[in-house]
């Protein structure tokens, strides 16, 4: 079962906003603080063609670690699956997204996970290109294809004060780097992951991109399979394993269904064979979701009987 | 898509059987040590009622770790989610099962999840009953309506070989004493424990306990319902979050189905409408899964789409 | 240079207490928590024969962590540094007394020193006889001999209370148990763990012992060697390193000679060729130990110039 | 007691260099990995004015961590204790020199001691001074001062080396940036840093420097006064305390002297009232000390009784 119409969905929006007001804004990323707070929009493509929509569905918001997942994909159509995780591993973590203690105490010191920072900068080091400008072309242009949208492209405002203040990241690559977990120039590396965390879109496009999953890699307009069936899975798997968080096993078991968010306040929701669902809340619990967008997430799987377990 | 005679899936143990030798038996529970290596079994029960088998299905062995998932339920039956879930996490973690730093460092002292030791002691503690004799008969009972079997009990030569070495178990309740995430006496409960742990039974009675989750919590002869669907999905959650050791995430990414596994070299599986699985092979991996038991777990999902991703 | 009467101590007694005020009685041990706050005593037995005090300096406490130091010098006189040390190690650690983690992941699962819990039960372990009994007589023996007093004894009220509360010294054995640092009976090593941390002393016995340490092993009156020179010399690096539990370091730098406290607000200080110290204060900082004992060493330190450094 | 002669010197030189081919070169800084691993060399200040060496006390090695008991003095005369130790603790820690985890489980975010490399970061980085250039010079002068030899400077070679290979160091740098630690640039702190573990000094020259800790931290021959006695006392303090990385407790316990080691293979030594001592064995053991070294220190505390406890 599934949303029928604009104003059910409007109405459920309405319903979880008034939770925006327990969260907060992100802190420690200047440009995002100035969301306001009590934003939540949604999309939804259904894979029948079906899209329905509530709130500002149009507002623009970067991706943050919901670009985690492409890359993800992106490095695995390129590299394969046996080469990415002899780089980074495969299981869940209780840790917080920006721990570097597990990969001291880890005997193998690589990432748990492509879905923590540590992981994900691993994964991007493995994008494909000579240089830092090839490997945003690459990532660019594979977004551009998800997204059917020419025009996407990275917040530079964003990107400028990620960049300036992404210590702990650093911290994270120069760890890795020592342990030859990656190689390469670390700056380079922080740049082509900043911009890939500043790539903005709006709901729409997101709720787009999660349809590609749920539609095992394929586009839903174009019919063209941009990542295969085999590799859209082991990304659903990752969302649904470690997608939000530290709370990834509360969300699954009260949600269950494959998604990732990111501290912009976007949550990528991927319901395999159902729908693709972008929604934008900028409000954050302590996790770092949008509060919002988790209980209307909640409300829906509850409502439509979403989860695949 | 699915099995559909005993005879494919013979072909398909025997394919898995060989890697029985890269494996070993567990060393640290004598009783469970003296097993026979090569061993490798097989029962699939379909929700249309069909039911296959290959290997020795009727060879009996004790549930260890599965019947984690097992007293989870039976708790969150009698308790609900809220008291459940103020004593015990629902995150997955990337710590061996039976890690005791994780509790120290954690500033709720929580276990992080009912499936790694921590956790389902101290859901075992909730089990409802005045004393030790009054809990294992609720759990017994419990497992007897599961399995339609009421002489299903166990194995007493394991419980007593348990008991005397749980050493870490009895480190791991004295912690959480301190901490009040238990109370009561620490040697009743590893004597319940310890029972629950040795409960014996065979691949077809385990594969139509999965049944009864993949099935929403009803039993597919009787119909009766014995867990709420709701509770159903919350133990097939976790036992794809953390249902695997430190390969859950592995295994969802290779598998991805709900199971649950045990250093007996048990598994058992819940696919949602589909089907339940019991599956025995004592000779273990690394992290203390059977390692011919994954092998053929990994083989089918890829025959037959099994992924719930 | 050191103190020269007892006004000239009881001055720096009061300039002390007032700190008693900023700490708290310890409040895991019911039978510790009934003491007297302001409470502040001394003893020094100069090594000339001299002997001071200040405050009510024939009060009883129970030594607690002091404990710890006695054991060690006992075992080591009876079974050499090779065999101690191949059991527990001589490196002091930043986590708390009574922390499990360590054990967890050091390679070895062995304690990184005997004056954390996990060491000191260790040691205890090693104490010989062929039962709680005999162990406890040779223990009581030995610190009859130190003190001089053949009718020192442990406190049963204190005893029973601690053994029952006893859990997470439970949890550290039942852990070295099972990684093989400890063998025999974990309850009967607890129930004899638990009398040396009881033993019953005032301020004046206490300074006698710190003075056997501080005269290289040798009894003041009568001239006999109870300790070899080498393992007083032992002890005494240990109380430097590690014998302030968590302010160790601190308390080099602030007072620097070789001290050992316990949660009861007892301190033993051993100042080499200079003289015994016994102090009570309950009053314990957030670390566990005496506030104002420890504000008195190092007012007295800082007057009579007693840092080794 | 002490040494007598060079003769007797050089006896105990060549009963210790034996050792030197149980240990290995260091392997992570490219430009130290080239010497004699058969060399080994001391020199020894008297404070009555006698000097001794055996070896090839003229040959120059790097100061390496030896520099950061140097800089912890300088700062400590400019800063004073309060403002220093809010941003470094006091206390020892079990983990290796190098470690990243404590600083993210520390409540405090603050590194343990300035004797790891985290801690000695926060101290150069408090070295006075408005660019790197000030800072140097600074330091040099207070270097040369120590040694009375105004030609003292960087391994222009090592300095390169190690400034490329700094990962860990950068990656410590930028964790504790995050944390406000430090503040300031990062590449202008390794670069400061990297210069400073470069000094370039012979046995001779770093025996005075331990003269002068061993002094209270006036001159042997000017009587120049360069550090207070109270920071003489503080810096003697943590050489006991943590020294001689992970096993400064096993040499306090076996040697018992303040001493200071770099990966270089020098020692610096510092008794109270009797000498300095300076020692080069570039050959190491497993924890990055001099393996020789350590067993030349060990055999002349025992025979000439050393040990401070």
């Amino acid at each position: 079962m599934n949303c029928k119409n604009n104003e059910e969905l409007a109405n459920l929006v309405e319903e979880a906003r008034v939770y925006t007001k327990y969260g907060k804004l992100v802190d420690y990323i200047p440009a995002l603080s100035r969301e306001n707070k009590s934003d939540l929009s949604i999309s939804i493509y259904n894979l029948n063609g079906e899209f329905f929509y509530a709130g500002d569905y149009l507002k623009k918001f970067t991706l943050q670690s919901i670009s985690k997942v492409i890359t993800l994909a992106l490095v695995l159509m390129d590299k394969g699956e046996s080469e990415v995780f002899s780089k980074v591993g495969m299981e869940p973590t209780g840790d917080p997204f920006n721990s570097i203690a597990k990969l001291e105490s880890n005997r193998l010191n690589k990432p748990l996970n492509p879905m923590i920072n540590a992981g994900a900068l691993a994964v991007t080091n493995m994008i494909p290109g000579r240089n830092v400008e090839e490997k945003w072309n690459k990532l660019i242009h594979f977004v551009a294809e998800l997204t059917n949208d020419n025009e996407v492209s990275c917040n530079q405002r964003v990107e400028k004060s990620e960049f300036e203040t992404a210590f702990l990241n650093r911290a994270l690559c120069y760890f890795m780097k020592q342990h030859k977990v990656i190689d390469g120039d670390v700056e380079e590396l922080l740049s082509l992951y900043t911009k890939q965390c500043s790539i903005e879109m709006n709901c729409r496009d997101l709720a787009r991109i999660g349809a590609v999953f749920a539609n095992d890699g394929c586009d839903l307009e174009t019919g063209k399979c941009i990542i295969t069936k085999d590799i859209a899975r082991v990304c659903k798997t990752f969302m649904v394993t470690c997608g939000m968080y530290n709370s990834s096993g509360e969300f699954a078991m009260k949600v269950g269904i494959p998604a990732k968010s990111g501290v912009s306040g976007g949550i990528m929701g991927a319901i395999p064979q159902k729908c693709g669902i972008g929604i934008f809340g900028p409000s954050l619990d302590q996790t770092g979701n949008s509060i919002a967008g988790l209980k209307l997430l909640e409300i829906m799987s509850k409502r439509y009987s979403w989860s695949i377990f």
